[in-house]
């Protein structure tokens, strides 16, 4: 990670005021290989918000916008300018903002999902960034190290040809009526979309099921449901899946499972082998070859390693959900510095898949979960 | 448990013979408490394996028959004939069995599935046994002490109005090629039925899940696969439930999830609280309120109990699949001395119920994953 | 397990009336596998308690006995008198009906430790029995199928010269002062000895770490604790071990660790691999070879077996704390019938040995933990 | 965490050139908060790899020094000159690089233990820092939230009074004779001391009990080892302690326990209630009320906080390692900004404390056992 003596890439943010969550994992994700400093920012819609949360930040005052189009304007012409820009507001916001950095030449770093409109997603797939500027998704759980060693292990043939994939992202913190900032705009159609637990955290199991698996997804089968009363958004996500090749699928994800924190689980099992992932034991991963026992492989222990699994301390001394993320923004930075695309990271056609896989999800359902192909929505 | 000073009841056993897997534990299940005396046996079809198992069993000669109907005519006359029979046959002969003896007026214990046909579990169903002649079906998780607590902790409220329900039951013997005793006859649609992992284990799943949460099934959504080459019945089960009232669940079985031996699991979240528990440590659930830490109950441990839920031996000291299933067998003796039904026990309504199950997961998965009533099949 | 044809063997109980734990147990045990048959007891030294017990467990009125003695002289002039006896009473007692069925020419099952007093295990270790009767020590732990595995891996070698021992047993039922059955002669002196958690549950855990690494003590380092004010004897034991050619251990046991229900835990380490396994999850056991990944080995498992490692059904199906001491009693009826003696059975001399270890420890203790060894008290 | 528009503190490092663990730690601990910007460094002894190592943190040329003592006369007279340092060299390097920070008037970040001589750490503690510079141990397990909040539910008497406390600390990379740079310095009595893995990781187990318990140590009676021939330092340590009040543990810490790679676990257990937490899971803790079930409480969930806590991100998403150790550096940033100590830090006098604990802990195992005092060494 890091530490090559290359210079640190200018970094700005949209979103991420105080009171933020995931402005706030970006930044530490941005710092702990120290290869970006935060020197701009338009951390929030609210203007006073924006200068207190800047202030805080040690932005200079007049980097701290109170719009992402005036800091895109600002920025791109300053010789000193952001390289790079972290987008990490509600849905709504994303693909105007995205837009407006890539077509002033500055590299993106996008929350997900992509968009609260898959139409919106397409439209910023086919922009042309200005100077070959740079997209990243943060679908973030595909930088833990164990889940790019799964992937390698997948690809090299080590699970044999898969069959089953399941996939489950299962909290309960709104399970009942909550109103906070958080919960706020998640449970709004008019900022998250059309989608509430299958954009928030449905997508993230989606996308990690395919990073890990590599399959391509032939049709899903869904039944949402929304548990609280009022709510407009579904709180609880039943999905069958298809793989071209004949893999089968489940995915599970609901915010109203009482006991469950943040329970992402990747389970994938193929002809001669099978292994198994949760996030809140993210060290660990299970192994079985078929007829052998289960193994249990560590992040950096025996049998680790993989294509792009970073590790930065020994096997026994946990990394966590920060490390991962760390590591979306170490590769990325390599991107920016080399002009070269890194394969592990999340693009704008994941994007684009995941705004699909909401609108295909929410189709399904509404129409008695009849099998519904990604590309026909 | 047992040890009232009551007799011994006679019991028979129709299958079981050497290499049975099931009628092993069956007769296990039978000694533990005490209250049964296996006195008579059509341990096999083949006359040979019968006769040389019953010597085995310490059967007197003239008590180990070469078939069920000799049994139960000969029994059913003798002073000291047999007051109760387990049936651990394949499915397909369940029905016959079971007809034979209930009509003499003879108790029976039945494996499960009910029958490898629906119509042949409705028309046993339909019968009138003999002298009152009770019948016991053995979904032999439903006997361990944590499922009946779970139940009774449903069923008072403590988890507020059910939302959600997941049932699991992965295996992996089956995922290559098998053949033994064990995988023929289950992969043999002519004596297991239409279905294979459905009716293995899939209906295990689904009655554990039914029993404690007490929710009725309004819809099945089914997705079968077979993927072992050559298989003539299904070797993965994916189904989407919903549930009068509202609440939804998911199900999933397999036979060739590598890494799996009988990993059953069951959770269950409502309003106010979740539990979750496993069978390969089944002396352990947690239950959880929502807003409050887990908690990890423990057989015979502090906030333990509930109606039947049958303790031993102290927490800490683990009981297991045969204890559970011993208590099916412990509280039928009760049945049988005092005559009076016990609401925990599984029926033969029950027993439809889960060819119900079956038939409607097929029927749903050949018509593209139709929402499938029970009552329509 | 059984089911051979052999007749059962006719066994007699000493203690484990109403309200007993381990008389149960011992009976549970003796029914599991079908080679005993209970008909005669001296069940309580209460006459009514007596009566009244083997009223219920269906012994012939003549058969039940207030007294050992009166037992083991009717039962051994019958013609169908007891072949076996089990003695499952408070410590001090054992000794006394030990010798009185050996003498006899009965063969003896008795729970653990052997004595109240080391002088007396040493004396019932010098009686010569009558016709050669046979003696069981129940450490039933030594009867789960992966601590023989366990044992046998060690002896193969699978993990290289031993180094390092660690066994704990920590439960937490006695925290508080307490008064019942189980309670109260556990911390009299009179019935107990000088040991209280050191010897019924200390006991248990350096015999399991004596069966499976077969090391030989060489002295050990104790301090006994007494917390609860009043209290005669030790609740909690902290010693250090040192065993012939280097290996060094630790062994914690505590009746006062709250949050403990029964977890008894064994580690141990080789120059080439380590194992641990934990009573509350007996069905799995961890193993690493230096520089591989942990396995995950389990009961029937794949790569599982080993001598006598007893296994009644599949491997995912949870076998408990009955069945391995069930395990116990079919291989002590096979050495019955036989007359052979088996190797992996706890006998006078393993009692005589936990008496010692007993001792070794108060004195250790009271000496300022000075190591202390075995063959010195 | 920081984000408060305070400035960066400028540090500088001694020790933790390319090839170096606990530098890069301590670089990354000091980025994730961004409360400090690392400046300049004597990164290594040797003169080339100093160059090249500062040259990849991107040190200025001229701040990147050969000799800690060059870079505490030169930094100390710089306007813009370092305020504190990080000392993350081999143990007989801290107290004379600690000296001459402390002495020039900059605050020390010093890794543990704090010498490789009592003696020197004594001295180290009696001297008077200029300018008031404060010190940091960098004891990092006590960052961790639930290590804080632990020690909070034990000093607010959730726990009652205190009986036992259990730690450990194995691990196996030296379970073979083992050369890299890592190795070397840690079993060269030279430069770790005369403590091997009493030293490196002991102390760690010791300071963490000690941090969580607030208990005060009587005495100690060890017993090291040493397991690979030829190896001068113990690799193997089992230790029982007394506390004041009459609390008694044990301390288990090795280097060659095959399967364990930094399995750091403290159990706790006092009249009312017990606490287990393991650092390869840090984001769980269990505790149990006598008589209640265990909870498992979890990092900021449900029942979390206590002082000092903190906590950046929600229950169910893991931190780990590096977050724990940034904890201690945003909290040290404090003590520098503010002047004022923080109680929850571990001190000077700690590490005399971890030095005496060495100390007494080989006297007491070169004498038998004996029970030492470490106010006795």
């Amino acid at each position: 990670m890091a530490e090559t003596g290359a210079r640190r890439i200018r970094l700005g943010m949209v979103g991420g005021g105080t009171g933020s969550f995931i402005g706030y994992v970006h930044r530490i994700a941005a710092r702990i290989d120290g290869d970006y400093e935060l020197v701009a920012g338009a951390l929030s819609s609210n203007p006073a918000t924006a200068k207190e949360s800047g202030k805080n930040l040690g932005l200079a005052e007049d980097r701290s916008y109170t719009s992402y189009a005036d800091m895109a304007a600002a920025e791109s012409v300053r010789e000193d300018g952001i390289e790079a820009v972290a987008i990490v507001t509600p849905n709504h916001v994303h693909v105007g903002a995205a837009r407006a950095f890539l077509e002033a030449g500055i590299h993106v770093i996008c929350d997900k999902p992509l968009a609260s409109k898959l139409e919106d997603a397409r439209e910023l797939a086919g922009i042309k960034p200005k100077n070959g500027a740079k997209f990243l998704l943060t679908h973030n759980y595909t930088g833990y190290p164990l889940m790019r060693q799964a992937r390698d292990m997948v690809a090299s043939g080590k699970l044999g040809k898969l069959r089953l994939v399941q996939a489950e992202y299962p909290q309960d913190w709104l399970a009942e009526e909550v109103h906070n900032k958080q919960a706020d705009w998640r449970t709004d159609p008019e900022k998250s979309g059309i989608g509430g637990c299958i954009g928030d955290i449905g997508t993230h199991a989606y996308n990690l099921a395919r990073f890990v698996t590599g399959l391509q997804t032939e049709a899903i089968c869904a039944d949402l449901s929304t548990f609280v009363p009022g709510r407009q958004v579904d709180d609880n996500v039943n999905i069958m899946l298809r793989f071209e090749g004949g893999a089968r699928g489940m995915l599970w994800a609901s915010q109203v499972a009482v006991g469950n924190e943040n329970g992402l689980l990747l389970r994938v099992y193929g002809e001669k082998g099978g292994l198994e992932w949760r996030q809140d034991e993210p060290n660990k991963m299970w192994f079985t070859e078929f007829g052998q026992p289960k193994q249990l492989l560590t992040r950096g222990g025996a049998i680790s390693g993989g294509e792009g699994a970073a590790v930065r301390i020994p096997a026994g001394h946990p990394e966590g959900y920060l490390e991962a993320f760390a590591t979306l923004y170490a590769d990325f930075a390599e991107v920016i510095r080399s002009g070269k695309d890194n394969a592990l990271l999340p693009t704008l056609a994941d994007g684009v898949e995941g705004m699909q896989f909401i609108v295909a999800a929410v189709h399904s359902s509404q129409n008695d979960s009849k099998w519904t192909r990604l590309s026909d929505v």
